[in-house]
């Protein structure tokens, strides 16, 4: 047995079975010891933002972490955007990089680099196992810490020598995740008390309060206190629908952010943070909420949400029964294909159980609203601001939850970033149907070059906006990579398409010419 | 007048007016300076791995370097890798990475992250312009930072705040590259006398060695000294063909790398490092060399080594006249299409002029064998070991000229990784042929894994290193994305389309199904 060996007795020890990959020569001996333990699921990426991707959507929906395998310094930064947007989700993650045989750095081989650096902004542990000795414990480590508070995402590194080395280890540790932090209870009376004082009350909610037996308790809270219940503006996970909380989010453009609060007096945050300008403009604060609104933190995201939850129901009351919301079923759309067009089309046809993965940006934002009322689903959404987490996310939600279906709400623009994904979805024969949304352009780019007051788009800025000399073949780059794909540019032509594809099993993608 | 205008302002001043972009919102107010300056070329790449390759390729031909424009930490992030291989080519270029206007990072808004931490692997120099007052002066530093030494890798990061903040600036100051360093005498000496002591000597040269007068040099020198001329296993630019010097690299398979040291006594650098295993190998030596072999630095990869090769010259003298490569042209090769088969039609095929961007992998190891006595070309390659460099490399090359027919050799591994540059060919009507050797698998990955000992592949090893289910469509990719392509899997058919895309302009792609 090798080091490798008891890397993988330690994943597989602690439930994680599924491997998200993309090896290189310094993880030979690791790739060796997945292929002695058939029961890991490996899941080969053809690029690196694909396997951090993947990885995040299958934390989100399996709630427990997936393991990465990447390739030394730069396949690990291949991969960081997606580990930002994982780790603003709070998802758990373990990944493995290897690395250079320990002595084999003194020569500044041409794939050296200080992986630790890189590592480091979008990790909240890191590790190196420096001999095979430790690669037991190390790897027991990077496990805890992913499995510390909301989740956290672990960078352990892999030299190849300490996993080629052989050696005797004892059997691998289950680790069992640390407690979560209960609510302070100052805090908790302050938080109950705000809820009583009679003044404008937002709670303001994400991660595990997004889920449908927390939504209920904390809408029955909101009914007793008057208080407003909102969801933050991005999300790792979120469910909805009918029959379950019409929750709103705090909107992206920030006049309407600043509209939202504008007479709230005071904010409660149960797993959220103070809603803040996702970027700056000039003239207009950062902050979105009024200068003298309150901001009472019942709980952190790293907190036991639903205990605070409950806890702060004890406090104040429940309303006798939570608002669900209704199935509604739109009439199909008809006429233009539009964003608007295609959210109705959704919210009529989309199954029980869906797992939305909304990359859609701009276009996508008539989806929420239109879906209050459809069958219920889980809504997942890009939580870094990275673009290019869409078709990974999708991967990896699929591969979590193979009997429900995956819809991506995918920009163009974005989706190109890691168009590799597609492969993947139909080497692993994934339930997924992608909708592109073929606008041809960075859409959100032309609202903020004047949302920033730089004006509009001239000759250059066109060069570097839009996506329409050429346009993309969608439909093209999906079959070259095995997924089955059609054009919509009507209502009427989506709605069939759509019909169809939910009527089917594995990987399809729908270009939506709008 | 406003911070970003300076910084255009700047780079233009400076020779540097070629921008590969793809920008966010932080950086609206750097495109709308790019706007009101028509004289600066901007190229889009759907993928920052794109844009940071794009600029590598073109300052590897143009001889200066290009800018780039990056959002936030996980657009750097997206582009590291081929930051990473540009830095092992000693590249000049300057990176301008958007970040949030400097108030609003205490928010810690969806996109924050250490830019500094992520940044520093991968550059030579990073700074920051935090005020609109200094963006003048640090984009000097970039720029300077750049053209130190054989090239450098700035990052400068540019705050939207001062980006947007207006000013009044003095004219930018046009940089006066730091003169490189001259050989140092003893060392001079020191080579010059083991160049006479009859021991066994390789000369090893990279960098600015690697041009065709330079090369000249250095095999009359070889001549007159029995030595051995050798260039580095990966080099930046290398100028070979019909009348220039046939010159051998270290190879890349350990083994061999190993034997072509074997008997080396000594071995005398000029811009070359002294050679290592690419990957550590157990029971495998680090080093190439035999221990015994001693390792005399004349000039390091920052110093003038043009000037160091005049001087060695000087001391030990010039055979009469360079041993210049005939033209050979092979026959055109008939049958199954293999990589000999495609190296040999290129032998036979390539222009005059033209650029090879080689990122074939194991499949191009045949290429260089074969085109001693080829077209005079420029040969460019790899340097860092982070696949995802050939498509980029190409667009950027391509850029830099225009009237030079460029050919990308492209394993269909490593191309997936930033397969979005073909897009680029297309929307800019560049003169790239790629050729992308369809192997459907990782083919040096089975290989290494026999070589680092694990043994042959099974299923899981299988799921991670061969990409034949399904197989990808270069065909279909590549006309997804505007490029015209074609299909060969037989050697007549091959260069029946090889003919036919060397007599044309414009982006072109060969499917070599081998």
């Amino acid at each position: 047995m090798n080091g490798a060996d008891i890397l993988c007795e330690t994943l597989l020890a602690n439930g994680i079975d599924t491997c998200f990959a993309n090896p290189g020569t310094s993880e030979m001996h690791f790739v060796a010891a997945l292929d002695r333990q058939p029961q890991m699921r490996c899941v080969l990426g053809l690029f690196e933002g694909v396997v951090t991707g993947a990885a995040d959507g299958y934390a989100r929906m399996a709630d427990r972490p997936a393991v990465t395998l990447l390739h030394t310094g730069p396949g690990l930064a291949n991969g960081l955007a997606n580990l930002h947007n994982a780790r603003r989700a709070h998802t758990p993650m373990v990944n493995i990089v290897g690395d250079h045989a320990t002595y084999h750095l003194i020569y500044d081989a041409p794939l050296t680099s200080d992986i630790d650096s890189l590592a480091r902004p979008m990790s909240d542990w890191i590790g190196r196992a420096d001999s095979t000795a430790n690669v037991g414990a190390r790897t027991e480590e990077a496990i805890r810490a992913a499995l510390t508070g909301a989740g956290g995402i672990s960078t352990l590194i892999l030299p190849a020598d300490a996993a080629w080395t052989e050696g005797t280890f004892p059997p691998p540790t289950v680790i069992a995740p640390p407690p979560l932090p209960l609510p302070d209870p100052a805090q908790l009376r302050a938080a109950a008390e705000a809820l009583r004082n009679g003044r404008q009350t937002t709670i303001l909610v994400s991660g595990l309060a997004l889920r449908a037996p927390q939504l209920e308790l904390l809408d029955r809270i909101a009914q007793k206190t008057e208080a407003r219940l909102l969801a933050q503006q991005a999300n790792g996970r979120m469910q909805r629908g009918a029959g379950r909380i019409a929750l709103d989010r705090v909107p992206y453009v920030i006049d309407q952010a600043l509209a939202c609060f504008a007479t709230t007096e005071q904010v409660i945050l149960i797993g959220a943070k103070a809603p803040v300008g996702f970027f700056a403009y000039p003239g207009k604060p950062g902050s979105m909420l009024p200068e003298s609104c309150a901001v009472l933190e019942l709980a952190p995201p790293h907190h036991d949400l639903p205990a605070a939850i409950a806890a702060l129901a004890d406090e104040v009351g429940l309303a006798p029964v939570a608002r669900l919301a209704p199935r509604q079923r739109p009439d199909l759309p008809r006429g233009v294909l539009t964003p608007d067009a295609i959210a109705l089309a959704l919210a009529a046809a989309m199954p029980e159980g869906a797992i939305i993965c909304d990359e859609s940006i701009t276009s996508g934002r008539d989806f929420f609203g239109a879906t209050y009322g459809a069958a219920p689903h889980d809504f997942l959404q890009l939580t870094g601001g990275a673009i290019g987490d869409g078709i990974p996310m999708a991967v990896g939600a699929a591969v979590a939850c193979p009997d429900r279906k995956v819809i991506g709400l995918q920009a163009d623009g974005s989706g190109m970033y890691t168009v590799q994904g597609l492969w993947t979805q139909a080497r692993e024969r994934l339930d997924v149907l992608t909708i592109v949304f073929a606008n041809r352009r960075y859409q959100i780019l032309h609202g903020e070059l004047l949302n920033v007051g730089a004006g509009p788009a001239g000759q250059n800025a066109r060069r570097m906006l839009d996506l329409d000399d050429p346009a993309l073949d969608w439909v093209g780059l999906a079959r070259a990579m095995g997924v089955e794909a059609a054009r919509a540019d009507t209502a009427e032509a989506f709605c069939e398409l759509l019909r169809a594809a939910l009527t089917r099993k594995g990987p399809f993608l729908i270009e939506a010419v709008i």
